[in-house]
This record gives C-alpha cells, sequence and structure tokens, in this order.
C-alpha cells in the first residue's frame, strides 16, 4: 500500500529527489540467499544517470549500502535495508517551481493531495524513487533465478515511431547491453540513437515502447481473481513514472482476431504441457501455464523540456516555464532495468504465494 | 490479495459457476448511505447472460439478495453481503472438460496450481465471478455519485475492427444503454451487432476495445509510488476476464508524440486550475488532477468457441474438444458494467483513503 | 483489516444477529482438503445458544451451508463462503434500545463511530458474529491436525472465583466435552455449574478465564517483530467479545521472578531440542520453539443483565433499562470454541507464512 | 506484516544489533506536520542504554538522522525514513552462540525458522529493534496531541513485588520522569530502584508491569470485530520482547466481579455522555468511547543473566553458557517508551481509520 509493494516478497521505498537519500526495505526475501552490494550495484548502474550520451546528464553515482538483513554474505530473513545518497542536488535550478507548475508533472497533483511539495526537482515523483525498485528488483532476480532459472529480460522495442523486430525465443541480456539504447536489434538501435541525439539537441523528448520476456516461470504463479498475474504485471509496470499503457501477450493486436485465431492450442512438449503458440502471454486464467511470459509498456515522451511552455501557478494566474535542470531526452534506456525489476518482484511475491499453499 | 480487492472499500468475492451461489462481501462501504436491492439489481441486469441475442444465452436470473450490513434502508458501516444463487447448472455439457483442457481457458493452470479444479463451467474463472464485483461496484457509484457527484460511463469502443468514434465529453449513459451492444454510437452500434450475430452462427468469437470515462473526480485521489491511481486502474479491469491490454490517456499512441506534443498546458477555468488537452488521462503523477480519467481496455475474443479445437489432456494425449455450453461470442456488452464496477471500486477505495489525511 | 482477519489464510466475517444472516468466506485455504458441512457443523453446536441449561436460551439451530470453494468433497483453493440463517429475531424485545444506551454494550460506541447502528440485539457486535469465526476455525483446526497433528484445546479454567487445577499435559478434548460448563476437572466443573445456575436466577451474570493449550507446534512459526506469535495470538482472542486480558505462558505470575528462575533451559528431548521448563509458553522471540503454547483470556461478566440499569439516552438524558431478552448468564462455555477457532486461525496462517520462505 | 505495523499510519522497522544500522520507514504520516529530528531525539534518550545507572551500560547514542519525507520542517505526506547507527559493536562477546542457545532467547527459535542467524547480539530479536518503534512513535504521539489534545503516559507500576498505587487520573507526564525507574510514586520509586540495584550485582534480573493512559481518545476509534481497538492494542505491546500479559481496564481482576458490578453506568458528563466508572478501560465493543484507555502490560525478567546457565547446541549436546556482554538487570524503565510509542501508533492508525468513514 502507497510507497510498499507486495504481499509476501515486501518492498518499501522512500526517499526525495534533493533529500538526504533514497532507499528501500524489502521485506520477506527467504533466508540463506548469497548476497552482497555487488549483486545490486550492476542493475543501478543501468539505471545510473550519466551512463552513456544518450540519457539524463545528472552526476550520481548511486552507490548503494546495505545496512541491515544481511549476515556473513547471506540474507537473514529479517529486513534489508539500503539506501543511496542523493548528491547532485541544485535546488536553485528549481526556483520557479516554488509556484508555477510544470505541465504534466506531478506539482501541480501534489500540492493538490497533500497541500505541499518538495520543489526541488520531482521531489517523491522524480525517477529517483525508482532506485529503490530497481535495487529490491535485483534481489528478487537473484532468488529467481537460483530457485527457478527465471530469467527477466527487457529491451527498448520501440522509440516514437522506430520499431525493432525482435526474436523473443532468442533474445538474450548480452544482446541488450551491447547497445547503450538498449535495443538487441543493432540496425534499429542505430537509428535510435541517432533519433535521440537530434531530438536532444532541440530539448524535446521521445516515448516508446519496452518490451519483457521472463523465461523458465513455472506453471502455477498468480491468483485466479483479482491479483491475476497479468493484473499484478499491469499494476507494477504502470506504477513507473511515464507509462501510459500496457499489453500482455497478443494485447491490443488480439482484439482484431477471431477466437479460433487467438486459441493457443496445447500440446506436449517432451515431458512437459505447453502450447504451440503464445498469444496468451504465458498467462491463463490469471496464473502462469509455464510458457514465456511475454508484456510490453508504453512510456510516453518525458514531460521535462528545455522549450518554454505556457503554465499557472497556484492561483491560476499563467506565466512561462523553461526548464534549467538537465534533461532526459529519453527515459526508456533506463527504463529498461526498472521494468525488470517490477517484473521479477511480481513473480518473486508470487512464487512465495504459490509455496505457501502447495 | 487473492479474492479481495482495495484497502478502505474492500471487496470478497466468492463462488463457482456451478456451485450453489456467488456473492461478495463488500467491507469498509461508509455509513448511511441509502441502500437496498434496487440499487443493485439493474447493474447486474447489464451484465446478465440472455439480456439480449447477442450475448450467452445461459439462462440466469441473477437475483441479488443483501444477507447483511444495511438496516431500515441504509448502510451500518459494517460489511455488507450479497449473494446469487446459481441456476443454470448443466454439469452434464461439461463432461469432456474432466480430462482435457480448454484451449485458452483456465483448466490447465488451475490444475498446475491447485492440484484440483471444478471442471463444471469455468469453476471460479468463470465470468460469474464478476457478479459480486458487478454489485460491489454498483455501491461504489452510488456513494462516488452522491459525495462527489462523479460519472462513470463505459462504452464498447471497437469489436475486431470495426471502431466507433465517440465524443468523449458529450457520452451518456443513456446513449450507451440505447444499443444491445453498448456502442453509444448508432450507426457504429449497428455494424456491430451485425458482425456479432454473423461470428456467432459460425461458432467463433469476437474481442474489442472497452473505453471509459469517469467524470468529475476531485484532484489528489492517487498515492504517488505504488498505488498510483493508473496502476490501480489498471490491475483493475486487468483482473477481468479475458483483458489483455490496458491505456490511459494518450496509451501506446502518445508513444509516437514529442515531449512539446504531449504534455498538457495548465490554465485556468472557472475558479479552477485545469489542462487544456488531457493526453495525462486526468492522472498526473498518479494522482488525479481534475479532468476526466478516460482509459481503454483491450478483449480478446472469448475462448470458449462452438469449434473442433485440439488440445491434450493430463497427460498429455492429444483429443479434440467441442463445447457444447452456450457460448458467448463477444463478451464486451456485458463487460461494459464490469469495467464501471472495477474503475468506481478504485475511486471509491483512493477517495476514502484521501479522506484520511486531508 | 476490520472484518477480516488473517494474511494468507484470511477470514472475512458478515452479519449482524438479526439481519439476513450471519456468516464467513475463508480465502487461502489450500485445497485438497476433505471438507463438507459435518467438520464444520459440530463446532457450532459447541457455541450455539441452547445447548445447556446454563447458556443463553435463545432459539438457534446454526445450521452451516458451505456455497462455495468446495467441489465434490475437497476444498478447491478458492473462497469458501458459509452461512447460518438468523431464526430467532425478536426485534420488539430490544424497544428501548432504539433510544437508550445498554451500560457496558457497544450501543454508544457505534453510534458514536457511524451515527447509526442496528438496534436489534446487538447488531454486529452480537456474539452471532463469532459464528463466522468458529466456522472458520474448524478447517484451520482440520486442516492443522492433518498436516502437523496440531491439536488446540481450550477449556474452563476459572468462574469467578471458582478455579480448576488441570494439568496441561494430560488435558483432553473428552474430558472437557464431558461437562457443559467445558471445565475438565468434573469437581470443580460441578461448582462452576452450580454457581452459574445461581447466578442466572438472580439475573445477574458472570466472567471468569479460559485457558488453551496448542500441541504438536512445529519449531519455526510466528515472525519476528510486529507478527510475534504471541501478538498475534493476544490480538485474535482480544478480539473476541468481552474479553479484557490476556496471557502466554508465565503471564503476569512470571513477573514475580527473576530471570535466574524463569528462563527455560534447553534440553535434548528424544532427537528434537526442547525446554525443561516452559515458562514461555511455546514461543521465544516471536517463535514457536516446539513446546506446546499456553495461553490465558480473560472474560469479563456478560453485559446484558435482567436487572434494572441506569443509562442515558442520545440527548444524555437519564433513564432506566432493563433487558428482556433472554440472557446468557456465562458466555464461557461457548467461548470455548471461540478461543480454539482464533488460536487455529493465528496458527494455520503463520504455517502457511513458514512455507512460503523454507 | 512481519516488519509493518499498522493499515494507515504504517511503519515498517529494520536492522540488526550488530549491523550497519537500525531504522525506520513511516509510511502515511499526514502532510504539513512540523517535525525535525529535535521531535525524536527526546523519545530515544528515554529509551537509550546507559541513561542511568540501573539499564543496561551498553554504549550507544542513538542519534536519529530523519533521511526524508520532510521539508522545510515539514512532513511532506511521503515516507519518512530515519535512521541510527549502531556503534557499541563487540561480537567477541557472543562467541559461544554461535553454537550454543541462550535460555529463554531467541536464539533457537530464529534457527529454526530461518536455518541461518546472527548470533552477535541479539540480531534481529535484540531490544534496539524497538528504536524505530520508538522514533515512529514520537511522530505519532506529536500528531495525536496536536490533532486530538490526545496524550499518552505509560509508568513502571510494579517491579517483582514491588507495586505503586498511582491515581490515573493525575498522574502526569513530568512526574514519571522524576525518577530513573518511571514510576511516578516516589516512595515506591526508590524501592524499585534499591531492588534493581541489589538483583543487579546478583547478576539476575527482574520483569514486572508498565501501566499506561490515553487521554482524550476521541469516541469512535477502533473497528469492531478483529481490529478492535483493544485487540489491536494488544496485539502493539505483545509484539515488544518479554511481554506475557495485557490487561484492558477491569483486566483479570473484572472476572471476579458480576455483571451488575463490572457495568459502568452512562451519565451526561458536560455537554458529553461519559460513564460513571470506567472498567471497561475505555473502549466498549472495540471502540472507544471517550473515557480514557487503560491498559496493563506484564513483563517477564529480562533473559539475559551473568549467571552460568544450562543449555544445548545446535546438535543437542549439553552445555553451559555465562553471558559477557553488558546485561540489562531491568528493562521496565526503557521500556515505558516503547509502551507509549505502540499506544500512540495505534491510535493514530484507527484515527486515520475513522476519519476515511466520517
Amino acid at each position: 500500500m502507497n510507497n510498499t509493494f507486495g504481499h509476501l516478497f515486501r518492498v518499501t521505498t522512500f526517499g526525495e529527489s534533493h533529500g538526504g537519500a533514497v532507499g528501500v526495505v524489502v521485506d520477506g526475501c527467504p533466508p540463506r540467499l548469497s548476497l552482497t552490494e555487488k549483486d545490486i550495484q550492476p542493475e543501478l548502474n543501468r539505471r545510473r544517470p550519466g551512463q552513456s550520451r544518450i540519457v539524463t546528464q545528472r552526476q550520481e553515482e548511486d552507490i548503494v549500502k546495505i545496512l541491515s538483513g544481511t549476515f556473513e554474505g547471506k540474507t537473514l530473513g529479517t529486513p534489508i535495508a539500503m539506501i543511496v545518497s542523493n548528491q547532485d542536488a541544485r535546488p536553485e535550478a528549481y526556483r520557479e517551481m516554488v509556484t508555477h507548475f510544470r505541465p504534466s508533472h506531478a506539482d501541480f497533483t501534489y500540492q493538490a493531495k497533500y497541500g505541499i511539495r518538495n520543489w526541488q526537482g520531482g521531489g517523491r515523483a522524480s525517477a529517483r524513487e525508482t532506485i529503490g525498485r530497481v535495487a529490491a528488483g535485483a534481489i528478487a532476480k537473484k532468488w529467481l533465478k537460483q530457485t527457478y532459472g527465471i530469467e527477466v529480460i527487457a529491451f527498448v522495442r520501440q522509440i516514437k515511431d522506430v520499431m525493432a523486430r525482435i526474436d523473443l525465443k532468442r533474445v538474450r541480456m548480452s544482446d541488450v547491453e551491447k547497445s547503450i539504447v538498449r535495443c538487441p536489434e543493432p540496425r534499429t538501435a542505430k537509428k535510435m540513437i541517432a533519433l535521440i541525439e537530434r531530438v536532444r539537441k532541440s530539448g524535446d523528448s521521445l516515448g516508446g515502447i519496452i518490451e519483457c520476456v521472463a523465461r523458465n516461470v513455472p506453471p502455477g504463479l498468480g491468483e485466479p481473481v483479482f491479483d491475476k498475474l497479468e493484473a499484478d504485471l499491469a499494476k507494477a509496470v504502470m506504477s513507473l513514472p511515464a507509462t501510459k499503457g500496457f499489453e500482455i501477450g497478443s494485447g491490443f493486436g488480439g482484439t482484431h482476431l477471431l477466437g479460433s485465431q487467438h486459441n493457443d492450442v496445447f500440446a506436449r512438449k517432451g515431458k512437459k504441457i505447453g502450447t504451440l503458440t503464445n498469444r496468451s502471454g504465458g498467462i491463463q486464467g490469471g496464473i502462469s501455464n509455464g510458457e514465456p511470459i511475454i508484456l510490453r509498456v508504453g512510456f510516453k515522451p518525458t514531460a521535462t523540456i528545455m522549450k518554454k511552455q505556457q503554465t499557472v501557478d497556484a492561483h491560476g494566474r499563467s506565466g512561462e516555464l523553461k526548464a534549467r535542470g538537465r534533461h532526459d531526452p529519453c527515459v526508456l534506456p533506463r527504463a529498461v532495468p526498472m521494468v525488470e525489476a517490477m517484473v521479477a518482484l511480481v513473480l518473486a511475491d508470487h512464487a512465495l504465494r504459490q509455496r505457501a499453499i502447495r
């Protein structure tokens, strides 16, 4: 609830973009999992500002420190608290935001909700909040891999009108990480990078689609009614900043098919039962069926742009705003580890829930 | 969790399609709301089988009975339990399902999860489970209307390739209810009905898109991190059977715009602050901004079709299945009140949460 | 929360004493447990009004009906809904309660909380609410017995100043059930019965203490911080009507000992590790240690008495009240199955939680 | 759940006694409350080791740092994270605990639950965990005081056989804080201090009773069924280390009265309705009635003593243990702010819940 996600593998994040620190408490991680900062830091590096020329140049090392929950390199079963200090705090860059609401930002709604807001950077609405998610997700990913062999791989599928064709059966993490835009198809990656650089110079921003595949998910994860696996996945990724759409399996495209075209036929696959096609996206009736889970997330273009925009202040008086912080022309390359983290958190939670009843 | 939805306005549904009854317990509804079965039954009639020639002909009256939680026509603040008996139970129509898994149904995954399943009809995976949701949603809608003037209106936007153009500012419930397909644009509605009738005769099924608009939602509803309003809405509607996609505001279409094109400019609107456009879909930073909330849900074609399909049994031996129950050629007309119910439940829950802190 | 108890083995009760029905939804019970009404009814008979001459003579058969969640005599893993109709509704017996608050009842506080109340009987505050708990507890007890061999036995230890000496190692359910007062020590039971009959004739009421022992609880149940096993047990039994005190193991008596006298020394017991004494009451650091769990619950004398009492109405005007319903001179014999149910629900919940992480 | 307490005013603690830090995240605190470390530190000083000669001499300053959730001295409505570093870590003092289980400690049960434990100090079972509770409780107390005028005052009522007589109507925080043992009755306080000093020299330990009164609680807080106010209070304080018993109002003493003696008669009190006596302890039917809430908590003598004790190791081989850390002869003086914190957290949570529905 609110700043906590999950029922058995529970994650609570805290921190504003310009306060002392951001962090997370992971409660419910099973004991005796090997875990040190070295398992977490690489994932944070993947979402770090300044990691390449096409993302925001805010200077943050984002070094994680585990405060509790491990002993002699292993998890204790007790809460794992992790923090990352904020370094690049430049409140002066945000002076106008004291009075004026940035278009399509959370300034106005936070004020409406709380009657107060931290106008420095995005406060709690900043993408820095996702540091805690990615750190927690790194633990979930490690546990899923070790316990079930589950792999969670996300990548950039589309930026504006540039779309990649990806073979979901073959895509590997190493292919994704080869390009700074995190698109595993090299030629499209090049086009995406060129597009981002062009738009960035114009002070504008871009959106797009991230796709994610989770392999080796055992059948039986997910609850049949409100906590359907696709429902929890939808919530998980739609809780990331800037998301506008979610698809599982055939998605909106599937609405154009007939039932006889859409149904996935069952067949024996070696010793297991599987389906010949996977329009279901690995989930039927809210429960995983053993096929790869496939989902897509749509991100709107980042709200912060370096162009003058019309807006109003708290009294409704009109004015103009132009961002002076460093802007992130396209959040998608950094959002790839965020999507993976959220998917991993959902799977870990449901895996623990399934253990309870079988 | 599992069969419970919401934190303060909490709904727990129960019942299988062929057990004794289906029902719901609503816990957390504020006291002193006028409420009798007459407030609930019309919504159940909207989702009832057999309501028109284009939906499933299963014979169910779906008469609701309130068992608790009201006194002299008003809510007490205590749990409101409601039940609806199952009448049209024909287990013999499902004999083959004892051994064989219906393609793209939940038969296989329930078996994998629980090691047991009610093979009569869909058991818990049946759309009958949504009776409890719709009944609970009727209460939420009434309370939202009375307390905030909130209106939640859903309608069929698309069936297969037949798409309606709807003016979201003007669409009214009475327009939606004029046609049996629940599309408020009469010419498109006609085409949709013709399409459904044609496909139904061929024993096949159709999917499509339902759109929903919620008006007069006050600014400030939604939590900024994991329980963003769009995240909870996504979970809510993606927990309905047969859903494959979710969009808020500009949705996937918005991924093709530049930030300067996508941002919603603030402006004074009478005494309030509003936005000139509404690509945000009424939500910014996870919190409602006072503009109409706009979302779309994609439904796949119904899995049950009257055509022979290949499948396997629990031992992986291949076989054939052909449904003998009445099939629902297109779930969308009946899913309209389901979508409204889920949206209303999310709004009621967040409205109560917001009351707690302000 | 509110009308729901437990995290993985979750129980939601509903119903007022004079509404249509009371009932419960059990969500999270593992699948494939044999279960029919025959497993539930005997426990309801133990808490039924009119079961003996020393309890309330309200006429209720309390016949339970399972509405969902089972199939061919086995649990499905889906919610188990159970209802019991209210029969002996005599609103006319409660006419004065429309305006006047019964002393030490919940009339005043319900009115203060909700601004409305069902003045017929106790409404939601009636002991009839515990029907749902006892029905759910019967399922938990069966599952605990079958899965771990856990036995939960409660009995009346004290009524007013009449106190029994019980050997906790030997006490058996059959001894408890031998007497209508549910005290397994026959001579004390006799005295208790005589006392209750005397006080009942005078129109007054009695309180006392119920003790409960849970045997064969495996080590490792309970969470170390807020959900300590004793904390959840305390909450569970203190949520029963009329409870005023809770003790685990040595309880308040233990406050008079020195640490060197109180500590339980570990020793090998066959192949297991156990303690030579059990002042801890089977729980250390919030987690079960394999020794019997021992707790006591203090009940105040029932508030409803057949004597004239001073009170006020909603406007603070003083008046007099004299109950005209049948009064329950001593709730303890009927509270024995309630205590067992709550203890079983806590143990089942923590057993499932422990399965998730090991 | 587990390391999280509360529904709307939610507290998550983390940290082991010898890890890097202990701390807490408070989620759900209303916005715009003035808050700095100066509001928290005094409460931590009251529970700090080394604060007087009669408590443990472990050297810890326990300086709190707020990491998030405030801005310009006010709460934002976002999670408030607070940490306190561990300083006096002397793992060498705990060498024997690597292999041997301390009697009546959590060593054995943690090992049974998790298959691993931090044997340095108490790990997560250490009283250091309560730092987070007391810090969170300080916020709850401030908010309750400011919003409702609620005062929560606890004090030491009994140590072993030394019992104080306290006038609950008059007791004030300043009287409690006058003596290092936190008993507001000076002559009894002296006797308690002398007793603690004597027992401490002998290397033994003491238990006793803390009483707590909460004044100015408005009528209507608490939920009528599982989350009765007394049930949540019982859970709250029974989740503190070393607690063995809980009483509300008349407690176990009330079991010796007749109903006609125990019932609290209603009467007009100025403009309000109140009760002439308060055996209910301020709660009826699980809901506050406006009278002072009165509860008592029994603490066993601390398990750590400086005397040789028999025990076993993980293989069941017997051995001896003698603590070498500094021992706490009596936890009660330091437990006073812990009890206040837990009571305040329950009241704040229920106050927010009540706001949601009225």
